[in-house]
This record gives C-alpha cells, sequence and structure tokens, in this order.
C-alpha cells in the first residue's frame, strides 16, 4: 500500500521530490485533499487558494525536470501564520481591523522560503494580533478543544496532515504551547536566528518566530532555511547560525545532562502532566538534577507580562486609538493595563530581562538542556481559552532555543509535550539532546 | 616547511580553520602581512583597517572555540569592491564626489558575509563609479600593466595573496577581464542569483555581481554564500540557486560541447591570445563546434552600449549634475553620449536584449558551454586603460554565467584567461563543465 504523500514528513517529502518518485503537484495536491476532508471542523486556514498553491508547486516541479536549481524544501508545502506578510496572498492578522489588508511586499522569511523552494501552502489562523483571545480554530485530536494559541492554525494543520510543516511566532507560549496540545512537535530558535521584517510586531524585545514539523529533523530543516542575518531586525545577529538539521540528525557523543527547575507555577499542571514528566525524570535518573528556582526567576513572568504589555501598546498604538471597539474584551484589558505600565516599570523589566539572559549564558556549563512541562496537560476546552503559556513564559524571556517533543499522552488519550531549553546559539546540541531524549524513552517503552 | 597561510585557497582555509588547524587571527594577520610587503607597488586597497579587519577574525575563532554556529567562509578574509556599500567602512566609489561617503547600511552581501562567517577584509579599489576611466591600481605580475577594471583592486587583491577571495562587479567585463589579466579565477553567476542591494547602481538591467579566488571551487564557494533572493532587487529571481559548490565538485558524466563564435571583433586579439585559444580548440578537437554568428549577435555589442550609456546618466544624473568638474573627461564623453540616446532607442535596445536572453535560452539544448577569449591578451600597459572589455558583453548583456580560468601564457609570461559562458541558472553546470576543461588541458601538458 502507497502512503498517502501528505503523511510524508517534510524531509522524506524533499527526498522523494529530489528522486522523482513524486511530484511536488501530487503532494500538494493529496495536502490538498486532507484540506478539503477536514478543514470544515478544524479551521486551521485563514486563506487557501488551491490554484496558486499548485501553480507554485508545478513550477517547482518544472524546474526540477530541466535541471536547474533544487531548495532544500523544493516541492514542500508550508503554512504560514498570518500575521507574516505574504504579497501574493492577504495578511489579516487574526482581527477585522485588518480584514483585506494585501501587505505590499513579502515577509524576509517568504524570501528564503522562495529560495529554498517551497510551496507557499497558505495563511494559517492566528489569534487576535497574536494574542490570547481565542481564534475559532478547533483542535485536530478533539473538535471540543482548543489548539493553543496564537499559532493556532499552524500547530493544527501540521497536526491534521495539511501540511507537512508551518510556521508561527512566540512571544511568550505561542509556538510550544499549540504544538504540545496538537501533539506535533514544535520549536523556537534563538532568539535572532530567523529574521521578523514583515511580521506583525507586538513585542520588539520578545516576539521570535518558530515552527512546526512532524519529527525533529522536520522542525530543523524549516529553521535551518529561515534563519539569515538581517540588520534590519534589531535581534538578527550578525554572525553564523548553528546547523539545526545536523544537530538533530547527530547521535549524543555522551549521554546529556538535565536540569529540572521546581517552579512555584507548577501547581498549575494537571496531574496527568506532572505525572507523565515525572515518569520522564525517572527514566533519566542521574541524567537529570531538581534545582530550586531563586524567587528572581519565578518573579520573571511579571517581567514578561510588564514588557509584553508594554510593548503592544507602543506597536499597535494607531490600530487600539483608531479601532478600539474592534479589539476584544480580553485584549482591551490587556491594554489598558499595559497603558498604565510607567517607562521606568518598563526599563527595570528590559534590565531584569538582561540579567536573566546573562543568568542563562552560564548556567548550561553544567547542563545540556532544561527539562521542564510545554503546558499545563492535554487541551483544554474550547471554551475556557487557549491554555496557560507559563511554562514558556521564562524562555520566551531569554531567548533561548526550545523545543516540544509529542512525548506523553494525557488521561484523554490527547497529547502532551515535553519542553527541552538549550543555551543560546546552541540550537544544534539542543535539538541532538532532544533526538537522544526521544531515543532513550522509545527504548524504555520497547 | 609549513605553508604560508595566506596563499591558501578560501576552501582550504575554510576546512583547516574548522579543524582546528589554524586560527582565523593567523590567516588575517598573513594576508595583513602580504598586503603590508606588496601593497605599496599593487595599491589595491582603497580602505583597509587592520584593526577592525583582527577583531572580527578573534570573534570568529571565539565563535569557533565556544562551540557556536560555523559558517562556510568562518574566518576567511573577503575584500570588497569599493561600491559595495558597508556601514563598518567607507564606500567611497573610485571618485572624489564621493570621498568619505560612510553608508548608513550594508549591502545585502554583506548580510550573506556575517552569516557565512566571513572577515570583512576592506574595500578594493574600484575605477571610477566602476566604468573605465583607471585606478592607480597596478597588476600585481607587473606594475607598469593594469590589473583591468572596473573591479581593479579585487582582481589584483586575491592575485597577490591579499586575501583568498574578493566581490566586483560586472556590467561590461569587469570581473572577467581584471580576472584575466590578473591570472586568477573570476565568476560571473547568473544575473539575478545574488541581490544588488546596496552597490552602487550604473545600470538597473545589466549590472551584476562577481567573485575572484583562485580555485574553480574558490569561487564557487562565495557564490554560493552570496546567492538569495530578495525582492527589493528587480533582477533577482524567487526560486532555488543552482549548488555552485557542488557544480564545481562535480565530475562531469560525458565529455562536455562546446561552442565558439567567429566573432568579427575577434580581430582585436593578440596573436598570443589567439594561438592559445587555438591550441585549446585543437585539445577539444570534435567537442568543440566553431560557429559563425549573425550579424544581430556581433550587434549585441552596441545594443549594450545604449543600454550602459542610457541608464548611468539615469541613476547618476545627480552626481553629475553637480559634481560635472569632478567626473573624468572620459567619463563626461560617455554621458554626453547618454544623453544624446532617445527612449525609444533605450527601449528598443532592451528589447533586442530580451531577444537575445531568449536566443541563449534555446541555444544550450547542444552545447555544454560557449568557449571565448577572457580579454584581447595579455593586461595592457597601464597608460593605455583598463582593457578591451568587448569579449564580455555579450554574455553580460543576456545575463548569462561567465567564468574565466587562467590556462593560458602570453609572450611576456604573463597571464590570459579562457572564458567559459553557459545556461542562465545552470551555473553548477558551467562550473562542472570548466573543471572537465581544466582537467584535460593539465592531462595534455603533462
Amino acid at each position: 500500500m502507497k502512503m498517502d504523500p501528505a503523511s510524508l514528513t517534510a524531509q522524506e517529502a524533499a527526498q522523494q521530490i529530489r528522486q522523482g518518485l513524486i511530484s511536488s503537484v501530487d503532494l500538494v495536491k493529496a495536502c490538498l485533499a486532507r484540506i478539503e476532508q477536514t478543514d470544515g471542523a478544524i479551521h486551521a486556514w485563514a486563506h487557501l487558494d488551491p490554484e496558486q498553491a499548485l501553480e507554485q508547486a508545478s513550477e517547482m516541479d518544472r524546474i526540477k525536470r530541466a535541471g536547474f536549481g533544487i531548495g532544500a524544501l523544493h516541492g514542500v508545502p508550508v503554512g504560514l501564520k498570518d500575521i507574516v506578510d505574504t504579497a501574493s496572498m492577504p495578511t489579516e492578522r487574526g482581527t477585522p481591523i485588518f480584514a483585506g489588508r494585501r501587505p505590499d511586499a513579502d515577509a524576509a522569511m517568504v524570501e528564503r522560503l522562495r529560495d529554498a523552494g517551497a510551496v507557499i501552502m497558505g495563511k494559517t489562523v492566528t489569534t487576535e494580533l497574536a494574542f490570547l483571545n481565542p481564534s475559532h480554530t478547533r483542535n485536530p485530536h478533539d473538535a471540543d478543544r482548543t489548539p493553543g494559541g496564537s499559532s493556532s492554525g499552524s500547530a493544527a494543520a501540521v497536526a491534521a496532515h495539511h501540511v507537512p510543516l508551518a510556521v508561527g511566532t512566540q512571544t511568550n507560549g505561542s509556538v510550544i504551547r499549540p504544538a504540545s496540545f496538537c501533539g506535533v512537535y514544535g520549536f523556537k530558535p534563538t532568539r535572532g536566528i530567523i529574521s521578523r521584517r514583515g511580521i506583525l510586531q507586538t513585542s520588539v524585545s520578545l516576539d521570535q518566530v518558530g515552527v512546526f514539523g512532524r519529527s525533529l529533523g522536520d522542525v530543523a530543516l524549516l529553521a535551518d532555511a529561515l534563519g539569515g542575518y538581517d540588520q534590519t531586525d534589531p535581534a538578527s545577529f550578525a554572525r553564523p547560525r548553528p546547523a539545526m538539521a545536523r544537530g538533530a540528525a547527530e547521535t549524543a557523543p555522551v549521554e546529556p545532562d538535565f536540569a529540572f527547575f521546581d517552579m512555584p507555577f507548577h501547581d498549575r499542571l494537571a496531574s496527568d502532566a506532572s505525572e507523565g514528566l515525572e515518569a520522564v525524570m525517572e527514566t533519566l535518573g542521574k541524567q537529570a538534577t531538581r534545582l530550586q528556582p531563586a524567587d528572581t526567576m519565578a518573579g520573571l513572568v511579571a517581567v514578561q507580562a510588564t514588557i509584553h504589555e508594554y510593548e503592544i501598546c507602543m506597536h499597535l498604538a494607531d490600530s487600539f486609538n483608531t479601532h478600539w471597539s474592534q479589539v476584544s474584551p480580553l485584549l482591551q484589558g490587556v491594554v489598558e493595563r499595559g497603558r498604565r505600565i510607567s517607562k521606568t516599570q518598563y526599563e527595570d523589566a528590559l534590565a531584569v530581562k538582561a540579567s536573566a539572559e546573562k543568568f542563562f549564558a552560564d548556567f548550561f556549563v553544567e547542563f545540556d538542556a532544561i527539562i521542564a512541562p510545554s503546558a499545563a496537560g492535554e487541551a483544554p476546552m474550547s471554551e475556557q481559552g487557549t491554555g496557560d503559556p507559563v511554562f514558556c513564559t521564562l524562555w520566551t524571556l531569554a531567548g533561548l532555543p526550545s523545543v516540544t517533543l509529542p512525548l506523553l499522552v494525557g488521561d484523554n488519550d490527547l497529547p502532551i509535550g515535553v519542553q527541552l531549553i538549550g543555551p543560546a546559539e546552541k540550537d544544534d546540541r539542543l535539538l541532538r539532546t532532544a533526538g537522544w531524549l526521544q531515543n532513550r524513552l522509545a527504548e524504555e517503552t520497547a
């Protein structure tokens, strides 16, 4: 029996296209068929033009046949969160304020994707302005539940085999949390690896690009393709990026050491999530070290909120001023809080953020990775919102690379991720460590 | 005896740095010592700040030691023609009009070089506004002779082992010709592979980026690092680039077929250049086919001039209007000619250019490459100018990839290049064919 191309990983699909075993048109058609079958219930897509996707696929097939350059993602479809500007598609940012908006230019990452030969499949649903107010997207594992947010559609689309890869963004927990809820891999590289030019700015200090896939190699492959220095992004760094796909494919030379922080907010973990993580810790035995966080570390959650809320008010002042009635009550509350934050409070928060970054720069001398929950547990019911991002807050604040692996299953047979966090700019090592953990746990179960 | 690091190719240097056999600081120091020794006679550098170069090298060494990302050109110094904008160095464009000019932003290619881990060594001398009026740079093989232009300093610096790699630009013959005169490899990839953002615009239709190195693999390595889609450059294309270093390293699967056009302007070839090329043709035997060009093909030289002269007047109108007295008599003549070209003449020339591109798109079905002279012969004496670019004109006009190989030696023991031209966007195949030719001729001599 032939495998449905829509269920191939991106690495498999790219290889099969390179070898001429399948065409990009075959692959895109299979993905479109899946979307047709299931998106009526999932609502992962904000914009989808099958004809435009097939045209791109056909062009990639023509390039392949004619012996021209073959990109790392040649002919592989990718979904983009609808806050990533695309000149060829609308970019509506999950709010009526930007309904019908069509950008003049592509985001930097779209240039990188074109160069890699990817097919831009369409735009995936984001929560309102990439914040907390839920979208209508549903979890592919259970239509009564949230896919998480704010990259709701990207996580759901990858989980539902609509596309092998999708791009999201994370200002707090918007990649790792939905990936955990949807049972896929989510990877947020070190801040500054991927340019944010042409992406809705909600927090210049915190916004980061992340990716979704159905294997560790896939998220690394996409991150490699998107990475690159861009002088117009103040977070982008002017030096080489880690070789992420290579890292994901490597075998760890020695058994890695993990740190686990008993954070005060772990009391928000569901019992299945907590027990699952404990079982992983038990398997790791002496390779995992439990640490008590300093009070300042738990205090970083408030620091993140101060920066995020202050900056969203700053960046989106025009939208909030002129379209207040179109802002959700949830976001209105955030904005009202943000407007009460003083410049001094904000600057103090940035200073604490800088010292947290310094702390973590020294921390990883003894440890390969921090192990942590990806989310509070299984995906909550839709009416409860998009879930609690707190388990991602510290790592996002510090700009550290983090990855969630779909390793656990909850009481309702729904996926729960395990999060690993590594040192800045050593994303390759983090992915290598993640591969090791995955294999270790597979041996345990075997 | 240990080899002087300054004489390593870029591929060798990058590998030795990766393996920890030499440091980037060692390499850059060795290159700076060469510059110190010989640039008093050559004048390849318009701007050189040894301290800044060593700081970059030291940073690349730190990154390597600390286990961070290693780029394809990690720690390898590269010279940039002084029309490529650099925010950290002046960019004076070979004219007093722009003396002391310091750009606000880097050119797109500088971003790519930072990502690749290259050390920006400094700025190399260009002729006045990348046109024909000679600079004071001298040919490293004979100080009485021109290095060629307009990328004079880049060609001379690579030939003199000041740097293993340098970047130039070609609007007519400004990479291939100086590479031929200086006895190095010059490679101008297909138009649109490398972004021109942040480079002095002299002709939007014709300006193209090219590279210099001391091996075929080196020019391919640098071109790979610089290539990438950029929506702000109208010539840049939104699809994958050919894998140039891979092409240069490949063995041709069958013996390639070459075409040779008996162009009317070949009467400008010096006898040693003509005889050298004939000897190559003889070695190729049946693999080389002599073709008589249609009259329209020889007419393309005038078409190039019309476009070039019209566009330079358009792009640099402000400079010419406000600084006329600082423009050389040679360039003043060009500008006066350009101003007399009508819009209709210009548009007709663009139409002929488009049909030439179409002609060459079909031409390479039967041939792997066109073989042609790179220049009229050995480097002329300095007082005679920078040499005749006509042997490059057609291929540049059509945007085709072209490479010059330092295969011949003239009557004065000075280098003469052989040029190969390939189909657009098949730069990988062109470089593979060039490698084949090089090996074939080496066997002949052995």
